[in-house]
């Protein structure tokens, strides 16, 4: 199975999602992105789907939004 | 590890993303519950933190709300 890969900008939403993710489908099958860090970033997840972190996009891609922490147009600031 | 439980009522958006959970985390380690019909968990959900469904509550009790389907309150109807 390819990887999930877990969109977050680092907020206290994200790191409390990030740690259910990784304990659910462990840390080998899921990439995790700082987008807020990583700008470079921020088109993929968007071309992806995503449009508030955390969002989890899955190996068949589909974007999951996990509760809410912020939206995309907050993290480009 | 105990089971993680997927509130869901029936929405496309509740399948769509059921399917998502059950391939990432495995059909073993969820349980899931249609609110909209077993009603009598009702209760239960809201009480583990469920604000709208498709959420997910991991074996730490904590509630992820997933994409966004219908709020509690549109269940109750």
């Amino acid at each position: 199975m390819s990887k999930s890969i877990f969109y977050h900008a680092g907020c206290s939403v994200c790191i409390s999602a990030e740690h259910d993710i990784i304990e659910l489908i462990g840390k080998d099958n899921v990439e995790i992105v700082n987008i807020g860090e990583d700008r470079t970033r921020i088109k993929e997840a968007e071309l992806a789907g995503v449009e508030s972190v955390p969002a989890l996009v899955t190996p068949t891609g589909n974007a999951l939004h996990i509760n809410f922490g912020a939206s995309m147009s907050d993290v480009k600031g």
